[in-house]
């Protein structure tokens, strides 16, 4: 009978039912019961022909189960006959049915699939891509990318890879790694590689127009972040030096001031400080304690700090290095305060001596970043000229009286603190290149390591076990979108520093705000991960996820703690809402919007809440609608109930206290829809027809995964029903099945130099050198 | 108007309907329609008295919403009603109406509240816990705990209170701190730790019956878990010393080896090791490759490493300390392998130096645990003797030939394993010994630490954000479930050794597996949360919470990668579900058990899947019940899937690869419910009336929470509807607010000493010095 039954198999009318035949035997949850309904279903079907309805009772046959080696020629067949397909329609095994029938075959087949319970047909045939991951094992994969990993690399650094080059230049020679120092000789170490980078004009990169030919910061944000894949005390220190000190002075200064600084600060003649957080006050900054007092006699202002709380803390490079420091402090003249200004603040001389008033102390050993010299600053009554103020938005006039560009103190405030979004965005680029660094060690690691295996059969790489993907691969795929995402965003940056007339500027703070808080939380997320997937080679400092873990740790509380930022997201989210309806009076619309909604679920998704096949389920716009939903619900029903809290009479801090969660969760949604929605545009301009199914794929295996962390607000909403959040989970297996043929290669296409990637781990296959 | 108003609040009638007149117009979600509505609902109520209907009236007029002032006044009334019920019945304000109304006036109520729609009311009643939250801020809590912290303390401490309260008073030295240092240092002071714990006769206790009148190994663990509020690099090589190294000779070893041993071991005058993993395989420990070879003639062992692969990594006590180590290898006799033995080898004298033909090396610096001297060891055909090996359950007869007491070689290799689940029992200890120490610094820093705060008002303790409270407080739930479900494993562990015979031990490794892969996850993610919730502060290593996170971390990998440990939790439950139904036969049981789960869900819980109130939210039997549902759904859905794939002719290796994240899911399901059971059982041995609601806050809380997250698993099973999803969210809102109230005291009640505690941030509030 064997022979006979396999080959039937041959017959072409019965390739659409040959994934069915295979699930149903293979991979089934059927019963006996299930396989006499199914063929009692498939007798009564009068438009099969003969020859393929005696084909499929055959191999129906409940009493007659097909063999091994019959399941392996069918198998076999399966593939053969996929092979005959263009490789776009093939990727999606669990579709070959349908992709094979036509018409009326196609309605057989929905037929029988339906006999087998919606459910149990769905389930069968996502574990297709499941049996294919196990199948690699018999056949270890060829030393071959699946695709050409250059060619990805070239159009990940799109227009800065010229910049990137040159930072992986620096970052491949092996000197520029190190672990496990003490603090004092990490610390001269870091200051020694600055400087190399400083003389190879890095530096020079950051202010536009005052020591580069550059006409944004594209350049310089590209650099900050490729270098942010090696030593991350240096990154910090680069940003702070270059970033935060000499951009206090490049966005709040005078040009006389610009012209007279920057180029000191370029060449690192002029090591400074950015002094901005107090240890009594992080996230408030508007609280801050230290006094800047105006003496109209001697034109000079006094520093002061009046209280321990005001002393300044955790400034990068004032414990040992810098000399200057940018101070931020109330200004009070005429007896009046005028709020938070910054003052250049000479605080060491040439030879590194404390000047007077100044006292300078070491915040202490960090858990990470310990190549970074954080120190305090107390000021007792140090008197600095009047050109010590950062005078673009505000000034003393010729009278002696304070004056400033901006009336509102509360929208000077927000113009002078907006002016310093490159930092945010800066630790959202360098937290995606950490998590890139993690991932490639391992994901390389992964493929290499075997562990257990079938009894009596070889081990089998830890990238082979589902449990293994699902760990690394959903959030490679992150990785990913992110990376597009803030390269997305320092674009955009870049413009803004071009039309710097253009004025609004909130839309770019709430977007670096929103990315700032969600990649840095990935990044922290991702590398533990990362560790954890690599067991006790991981806990090793030799192989860098230790420090990697421990740096990108505190990128989730400095540059604004990421629970403040989202709430600051969220006020501009509703302030837009507001706006959006303020014409048509504020009254009533919230409600009206929300019945509003609620209908156009129950009208657009009427068929997209139960529809679960891959190629809606994998479908870009589908997920971006979702993310868009979500972020709409979420938004109008906060500002509903604001509203009514408002309305109350209760004051708006307890308003906003009582929607807390709401807002940070809204706020979440809404940087979970603008980095999906920068990653489809991104990847709208790749050209590259082998790269596009790869990055289709990650942007489907990233949307599904956030889908379905999110699946008990969609399924309470309504937006899917349970089959559909069924179906999620099994195209999601059958994603990571694939994603798992090019991981490999889709962290060698982040171009980390081997000095830098370093962990030994990483290198651990011969076969796979650097693909 | 203003004083008639609030005047008729004093109506005894009126009482019922308070809470609903003030969520109505301060948290409401009511449009001015709603009122209509609302008041022309309460027209149309005859049984109304004319009173209580004419202030309903009044109070509920569209057009005069009640002032500021009023609405003070009616949650002032609010409150003076609350005061005169119980302490029991107030605490949960949202039911307070039902609370106070009769029949009759409870059915009125009940109209009302439908009148403002289902979602709506819920939505409203679940402020009113907010609303008190925020009201503190106004009236900050006085300095006294709302219960007494020492009676929960010594509840807690239970049967073992003396053995901790002796290790406390090794932890109340401050001497027995340090971090920090450089790593030689470190390992010094950890070895002089270590050296002062055994001569406080710590040690005895790792072996009753040897050493100590211990009955069982109860107060053993409690110490090791008591330590780990402490230093972990110390408790680490505690635990290694007489737990890993002292208990392989203590289980493994015979009467004559453990009376030669470990009296030695407990003086620490033979410092120990234990060499089981390999650089080639950690969790595969069937595969070690060091080879130990029977030399019939001389009758001695020849223990060598055959390749790289197999040298011993990560051997705490490797690199410097031990002198002796049990060594893993396979046991070859009679030109046949036995499979894997432990071994006592001498690896240095007594001078430290290494004996011949073995080489050490030094594992390399780590992540965290730096005061332990993980290490590397190598075997050059080293000779032992006969009694070198560990000879309970196999040996070398007198005619040279191996023998065992377990016949078949898969069940001696598991019961050989099986005698150490004491270390994964410990691990589980201390991961909630750590979560405990980084809360204690989290919560006590939350509430005196200040930030932001209403316009012109008092800045507000971190702790009264509801986004804080969610950080912190739903993690100190899960600790305390935590910690009384590990102390149950401890007790039930020390059963175990004293009814030695009792022979089937598979129970009790797959609950010590269980919670040790829960915990350790639990503290990982609660530590990481503490410091993030600790800003820059929680960065400082002065502060304890980077050197936690760091050495908890490991936590997750040794004693068993968390991710393979649930693996084998989750073959453990399918074995006994098979033997469950084996005489019925096993074909078709499971779809038969499927339908009749499906049935049960819609009949028993058809009422309670709408069921949104209080009572119901918070009934311990409500989350039993759903975490049970949850883990027998997964576990019967797991063994059907398998077996539809077993049937199908597929290998075992690959069924189970195919349903890894099944499998991962319901061991971590099954972990959840046994860990809530234990929690639940054992807070019913609680007597102390004052301590009752908190246990109760904490086990709904910790309840809430998990089915919170697993809310998607819910809804599509129909378990829950949407309503009762948004009901969740509320009733969590309401306990948080209820918690915060106790959190300081919650912490304090672990009884760490402050030496211990350390951190200064843990000690900043002058009010709340220690309660």
């Amino acid at each position: 009978m064997t022979t006979q039954r396999t080959k039937l198999l041959e017959d072409p009318e019965l390739r659409p039912f040959l994934p069915l035949l295979w699930v149903a035997w293979s991979d089934g949850d059927l019963e006996q019961d299930d396989l006499v309904a199914l063929r009692s279903r498939v007798e009564a079907m009068p438009w099969l022909r003969p020859a393929a309805r005696h084909a499929l009772e055959t191999w129906l046959a409940p009493d007659a189960p097909p063999s091994q080696r019959e399941m392996r020629t069918l198998l076999d067949t399966i593939h053969k006959v996929s092979a005959t397909l263009s490789p776009e329609r093939r990727r999606d095994l669990a579709g070959l049915g349908a992709e094979l029938a036509d018409e009326g075959t196609r309605r057989a087949l929905a037929e029988l699939e339906d006999a087998l319970g919606g459910g149990a047909a769905s389930e069968l045939f996502a574990h297709l891509a499941t049996a294919e991951a196990s199948r690699t094992r018999e056949a270890p994969p060829k030393p071959t990318a699946p695709f050409d990993v250059s060619a990805l690399g070239a159009w990940l650094d799109g227009d800065v890879k010229m910049v990137r080059d040159q930072a992986r230049t620096f970052l491949a020679d092996p000197e520029h790694r190190a672990y496990g120092l003490p603090v004092p000789e990490y610390r001269a170490k870091v200051a020694h590689w600055l400087a190399d980078l400083a003389a190879r004009g890095f530096g020079q990169r950051a202010y536009p127009g005052i020591t580069s030919d550059e006409k944004d910061l594209n350049a310089f944000i590209a650099t900050f972040e490729t270098l942010a894949m090696g030593d991350l005390s240096l990154v910090i220190r680069f940003g702070v030096q270059f970033g935060l000190f000499g951009g206090s002075i490049f966005f709040l200064g005078t040009e006389a001031q610009r012209h007279k600084w920057l180029s000191q600060v370029a060449s690192l003649d002029l090591p400074g400080c950015f002094a901005m957080s107090e240890v009594g006050h992080g996230s408030d900054v508007q609280s801050l304690e230290t006094r800047a007092t105006w003496d109209v006699v001697s034109r000079t202002f006094v520093l002061h700090t009046p209280a321990e709380s005001a002393r300044k803390d955790w400034v990068g490079g004032a414990a040992q290095h810098a000399r200057m420091a940018t101070v931020f402090a109330q200004l009070e003249a005429d007896g009046e305060g005028h709020g938070i200004h910054a003052f250049l603040v000479p605080i060491r001389d040439a030879q590194g001596k404390l000047l007077e008033g100044v006292r300078a102390g070491d915040s202490g050993h960090k858990m990470g970043l310990n190549g970074v010299d954080n120190g305090r600053l107390w000021f007792d009554h140090v008197r600095v000229p009047e050109h010590a103020l950062l005078g673009r938005f505000a000034w003393m006039n010729a009278e002696g009286h304070y004056e400033s560009a901006i009336a509102n103190p509360k929208k000077r405030f927000f113009t002078m603190l907006g002016t310093l979004v490159g930092g945010r965005i800066s630790v959202a680029t360098a937290s995606v290149a950490a998590a890139k660094v993690g991932l490639a060690i391992a994901v390389r690691y992964a493929s290499a390591r075997r562990q257990f295996g079938p009894e009596d059969g070889v081990e089998m790489p830890l990238l082979d076990y589902p449990a293994h993907q699902r760990r690394l691969l959903p959030r490679l795929a992150t990785t990913y979108v992110l990376s597009l995402a803030v390269a997305r965003l320092r674009s955009n940056f870049g413009q803004r520093i071009r039309d710097d007339e253009a004025g609004d500027t909130r839309e770019l703070e709430a977007s670096a705000a929103a990315l700032k808080a969600l990649a840095s939380w990935h990044a922290v997320e991702t590398l533990r991960e990362c560790r954890q997937a690599c067991g006790g080679q991981g806990y090793l400092l030799v192989n860098r996820l230790p420090d990697l873990c421990a740096d990108v740790e505190v990128f989730t509380t400095f540059e604004g703690d990421n629970t403040v930022l989202l709430q600051l997201v969220a006020k501009s989210l509703l302030t837009g809402f507001k706006k959006r309806f303020e014409s048509t009076g504020v009254a009533g619309i919230a409600r009206h919007l929300l019945s509003k909604a609620r209908v156009a679920v129950t009208e657009k998704n009427l068929l997209a809440v139960r529809r679960t096949d891959p190629e809606h389920l994998r479908d870009r716009a589908f997920h971006l609608a979702a993310f868009k939903y979500r972020e709409e619900r979420l938004l109008e029903t906060a500002a509903a109930r604001l509203r009514k809290r408002l309305e109350a009479n209760r004051d708006a801090h307890a308003a906003m206290l009582a929607v807390q969660e709401h807002l940070v969760a809204l706020a979440r949604a809404h940087a979970d829809r603008l980095a999906l929605q920068w990653f489809d545009e991104s990847i709208a301009d790749c050209s590259d027809a082998q790269l596009v199914p790869w990055l289709d794929r990650i942007g489907a295996l990233h949307a599904l995964t956030r889908l379905r962390e999110e699946a008990a607000f969609f399924l309470a909403e309504g937006y899917f029903d349970a089959q559909k959040e069924h179906a999620l989970r099994k195209e999601t297996t059958a994603l990571l099945g694939e994603l798992r043929q090019g991981a490999v290669a889709l962290v060698d296409a982040f171009g980390i130099p081997d000095a830098c990637l370093a962990a030994p781990i990483a290198f651990m296959d011969p076969a796979h050198p650097r693909w």
